[in-house]
């Protein structure tokens, strides 16, 4: 589940929201699965799933180790792309954008509301720094659930938002005749077009 | 479906088997569905699904138009990352590569065994092109059927391959304690090793 506040009535946002609302009634799992694609330091691009938490005042939110790779991503290039695809509606939408960290009060509020398991793993874990063995992240988690004060947000962890300057709507249709309707947002208007497929 | 030929028996593609055969068993459905990132001449970081339809002597394999963003891209910078999602056993596959295009050949070959429908859209569409309706991309569907010899491969149009250099096999588990195992080729060594989740 998406978590929805202050969304525009802006053509994108209300096309992004209505199907958000006919993938839920499809009964679309991990409706929240959003990749995130972005660019390093060694001029790698990478990409990676994530849970897709807020969209509050038309900006995208999702929650990471501040330390992992993908921050340090964003931080050497800001620009990322975000695709989800949603099965049962055969719906696919690429958003491109620039993404920043959210505000450490809007995580520490996040955090404290969070399950206690979850927040013992956002604690425990260096998100993507090797370890000798699977039983090694176990082990480091137990010890986070017995030891630490659960609900306070270590400094490492919080948000990632961003707001697309562009949308494609890509609806699969029989023999790859694919419908794909793009918002593009050029000096502040949004421009409307359709792209062959 | 992705049809496999001649693949080693050293880990990272073994547990990639392995995996597709679990998931299959699984009815994971869009089985081939793939996301491929890449990098742009305006140093945009750019993403979307294409279906994966072979993995030949360890070279996966998805065909596209050859003008198309994604090509252009390619072109630019022949990095990429391609991410598959396996919802039905929890598995994600995060895979980085160089890409390169497949032979007239084996393009030739593969195009004439296709459905004429698929054709048609592949000789009819300037991919990502904009066009001014949805109404017209049926148009030109519509016109390249009567009109075209459909098994005859447009030199537009063809394969891409590329063949890991890095993989991680991320498995979702409770609390988010999921299991990253990686295999990441060093010098023509595959380096096996854990990451914190």
């Amino acid at each position: 589940m998406i978590k929805f506040k202050n969304i525009s009535n802006e053509a994108p946002y209300k096309v992004f929201k209505d199907n958000y609302d006919k993938a839920q009634k499809n009964k679309q799992k991990n409706i929240n699965a959003i990749c995130i694609s972005s660019y390093s330091t060694t001029n790698e691009v990478n990409a990676r799933f994530v849970n897709l938490k807020f969209i509050l005042d038309n900006k995208f939110i999702f929650f990471s180790n501040y330390n992992s790779p993908k921050a340090q991503d964003f931080s050497n290039h800001n620009q990322i792309t975000a695709l989800i695809y949603w099965q049962n509606i055969n719906l696919q939408i690429r958003m491109k954008a620039t993404i920043k960290k959210t505000s450490n009060e809007f995580n520490n509020k996040y955090f404290s509301k969070r399950s206690k398991d979850k927040n013992a793993l956002a604690i425990s874990s260096h998100q993507s720094k090797t370890i000798s063995s699977y039983q090694e992240v176990i082990k480091k988690y137990q010890q986070a659930k017995t030891n630490k004060d659960l609900s306070l947000c270590p400094d490492y962890w919080g948000g990632f938002s961003f707001n697309p300057y562009y949308f494609e709507f890509w609806e699969g249709h029989q023999s790859r005749i694919n419908k794909r309707e793009v918002f593009d947002k050029i000096n502040g208007i949004w421009k409307h077009s359709f792209l062959q497929p």
